[in-house]
Order: structure tokens, then sequence, then C-alpha cells
């Protein structure tokens, strides 16, 4: 982990928590998520989905500074948003808490399709279904390197598959 | 249309263009548009996607103010975003001048669902699938007022629907 | 309080935190806050200044969306911007954590002008100064309503002078 | 020049126009540019002169990219924002155009120092300084180098000094 660790000791829940095989970021509803009409302007569910996928991340022990940098043998990595499907179902507000809720769905070599909630209390607020994509700073998709695969709990690194 | 007229005159382009049955809108890639990674943030083609939105139905006469404040006995309306399915085929970088095109894929009563391309010169860089839902202020779907019916010319403004 | 209070409990430092007289919130560095040249994007810091300031309004008890709803006599209320100055001194990157530091410089009448910090570990990133006023629906500036007063420790709700 | 031309051939003004000594940049309000209490968020504005800058660079013919890219012996450089003063004046609303209008106030060798005004009609909303320092991608400022100095009209690129 790269970030500056004293700082996130004193902030536990910073990066929101793993419960089970699901992660959960809270997020707060600022000025500048509303817009003119009263509610939430829909670009900030998307803003949140990516700080969720990144606190995700960021708790299996990926950083994308890290990644961005290379490591060993290994060309600079990041992970690019390939395809994205949003369903917005009901409105959030200033101040309220919401909490973005981040799963596996699949995961197949390169690619992984992750399906994300933004809920307040029990409430459905949006659904995402985002295809995130491993590439190198040429573009080209690679294949997960192994040490990422440990993280994630691969048997066999060279195909992994996770459904759900 | 509520805009201050003297100023969209003096930039005739400002909404971009209608041509044939698309609506075409330039969008500059600034320094707020990138990320880390050096290209455009994800996020970015959702705004502009936005503005096109908004510049088409612009060129057409509809002004997001005037139907948010209401008309004769018209209540408060406003397009909202229900559902959005974007595909990310290659990057966009600082400085580049980019196009959104926007066309009317279906209108059925309440709904109408977009096709929005961003590219740059012949390369598309992004599609995105958009279905907008105009709703008065409490959230309930309104069929589209007649006068806006009239604009898109629809013959029976009662059960419009348009397939291309 | 307006916020939503089952989830606020479940993340007791969402807000941030009182110590002393200052307000401290913690913000972590996502892709949405950095731009091609690889650091944060100097707007970024102006929106973690007013996530600062709300969150230390929220911990005094002040909701912005019960202010805006207005309250018994009182008309719709908003602290807006009236001036802002802001010193660069540092950049901060991808994944860091950062925190907003604030406090109160002078209160007078509807003006509050608050020093605001961003820092990682000891090290002074930016340095703003806010000027702040409360304003009615009607562009007005008001003076600061009684139970408002009291909550920010005034002997004298008719001429609030504060100094450090 | 570094955009992609057939392009911006097609939209004359995309990057504003030169008038005297200032530039003139065009910008609409849309909805991502407004927050719930109806009107232009503060942080909206920074983003707005930051497009300014970029565009009365463009003028004259100095791009971001080409900038940071290096050219010839000289390394990576960026301009960056060291201070920034605004003052608030009065409200903008979604739909409006408005005007970045920016022009130098003092140049001395690194830093340049813009006044930058965004105003609907004739009316001033915001009014900001801004110090823009040029750096090298380690952080160090950098003299404007020759081609540049000769751009901007020095007679004597060493120790060049504007002021109005």
């Amino acid at each position: 982990m790269s970030d500056n660790s004293s700082l996130s000791d004193n902030w536990p829940d910073l990066a929101g928590r793993i419960e089970g095989h699901r992660h959960i970021l809270p997020v707060r509803v600022y000025f500048e998520d509303t817009d003119f009409t009263g509610v939430v302007y829909h670009g900030s569910y998307l803003r949140w989905c990516e700080r969720g996928r990144s606190d995700w991340l960021r708790l299996m022990g990926v950083s994308h500074e890290e990644l961005y940098r290379g490591k060993d043998e290994s060309p600079p990595l990041m992970f690019i948003v390939r395809h994205m499907e949003m369903t917005f179902k009901s409105p959030a507000r200033i101040d309220e808490v919401l909490e973005v809720v981040t799963e596996t769905k699949e995961w197949r070599g390169a690619s992984i399709t992750l399906k994300q909630d933004i809920r307040r209390d029990d409430k459905l607020l949006m659904r995402a279904l985002v295809q995130v994509v491993l590439i190198s700073d040429k573009g080209k998709p690679q294949r997960l390197p192994k040490h990422l695969a440990r993280t994630f709990g691969y048997e066999d690194a060279d195909s992994p598959v996770i459904k759900r």
C-alpha cells in the first residue's frame, strides 16, 4: 500500500469496510453533487461508484499508484472502465448519507464485471454493472499479475473465472 | 427560449448544429476532464452527453429553465436520466476537439431513448444509449405536453412512437 | 439534523471531528480529483474546502437542507461564498489521505471568514481564506438567526464579532 | 498546435476570440454547473477560468500537451496555479450564456498574473486574479522558453515584465 499510513490509521473507516464478499463505502451528498433541480446530478453516482471500486481494491491491498508505477518486470498497469450500465431508481438529496455496495459478478482473464448499488438505508437508488479491464500503458489488456490473482483468491491464476 | 439572446447571437455555434436528424456539439478536452493516467476521465463523457442532450433540446426550442418553471397549466417538468449504457472504445486526450452526436432512437410516451456517440474525426471513442424520462416535480412520469409534441413533429401527440 | 441518522451512526467519522476550535475532515484522492499532469486538479481543493465547511456546520448542528427549507418565521437561508483566496503550496497525488482543517477567523453579522488548510501529515498543501455570507432566497444578506447564534456560542446575538 | 485541426476548422469559435489584448470565451451553464440552491456552484467559475486560460494560450499558439511533452532540449513544462483570488458578485443560472474575459495584468519571469472576469452581457458575475507559474516536471519554476517569449511579444526574453 502506498498511501500515507499514519493518517489512514487515524481514520479507520475512510476506505469503507469489507463485509462478506461485498465492499461498503459511505458517501455524503455535498453541494458539488447536486444540481438545480434540487436532487443529486446523475453524474455523481458514477463518481461514487469509482470511489467504491478504488477503495475495494485498496482494502484488497491494491493501489492505483503502485499499479501505474509498475513493479519488477510488470509494465505500468491501470484498470479502465470498458462498459457501464446504470439504472436510476430514486433521487438522493443534499446532506444524506448513502452507501456504495460493490461486489464481483464475474472475473475472466483481464476483465472484471462488478455490480454496484447505491442505497440509502434499505432503499436502492441506483444500480450499476461495470466492466473493468486491466490494461498496460500501451492500452493492451493484461492478464492479472500473479500476486494480484493470489490477492483475489484464485486457485489457478492462468484461467481465473468467478461467477455469481 | 429563456437564454440571454444577444450573447448567443454573438456565438452562433455555441449550442452546436442540427444536421439532418442528428445534433452535433463540439467539446474541447480541458484539464478538468482528464485524470492522472493521462487520458480523459470516464465520467467526463457522461457530462458531455448531457451537454449534447441539453443543446439538442435547446435548438428544438426547449429550455430546461422554462420547463422547470412550468407554463400555463403545466406543472414544473424536467427530463431525468432513467437508464444509461456506455461503451468506452478509445481514449481521448487533453487539447483535443471531440464531437457529441445525438439522435433519437425511440420515443414512446414520457420516455425517449437517445443514441449518443462521442467521436474524434471519424474515430468513435464512446457510444451511449440513454433513456430519458419527462417527470413532474413530484417525480411522476409525464406525457410530453402538446406544444412539445408539435415541436418534435408528432402527428398524434397522444401516442407518439418513433423508432429508428 | 436532517440526515438519515441510522446510517450516520454506522460511520461515526464520516463528517470528520471537532478538535478544540478546529474541524478536521479526512479526504481521499480519487481518479476524479486528478488531472493529466499526474497530480490533483486545482479545482478539487475548492470542493474539499466546501465539504469541510459543510461538515463543520453539520457537527455544530446546522444542516444545509434545513436552512434552505426555512424554519418557523425564517425565510429559506443559505450560506454562499462571497470571496475566496487560495494559495497552492505543494501537489497531492492519487490514493493519498489528506485533511481539511477549518477554523473561524472572523465572524461579523452575516459574514464569516474561515481559514481552511489542506495538509498531508504535517505538510501544508493549500491554504484558503473563505468569506461566507448567509443570504435569503432573495439574495439578501441575513443576520444569523438566534438559534444559530446560540449554537456558535455568542453572548449577544445582535452584534456577534469573533476574531482570532 | 497539436489539436486535431480539421475538426477545429469546422468550429471556428470553439476556443473563443482575441479582441485587443483580451481573450473572450463563451460558456453555457449546464446541469453539471449548478447546485441544489438553483444557481451555479461556486466551483464552476474556477473551471471556466481554467478553460479561458487554456484557450487564450491556444490562440497564442501554445498547447498544454506540447509543453508537457517537452520540445528539443526543453524539459516537460506545465502551467500551474500558484495563487487565486475570486470575488463572487452575482449568481448565474441554468441555460445562460456567459463570457470568460481573460487579460494579462503582470508577467514577470516564470510568473503570470491574469485578471479573469465572468460576465453575463454587461453584468459582472465574478472577478478572479490568478497567478500562474510555469514549472518543469520536477516542480521547479521555469523561465519562459524563448519561442514562447517571442509568441507573447517580449523584446527581451531575459527580463520580461508587463504591467497593466
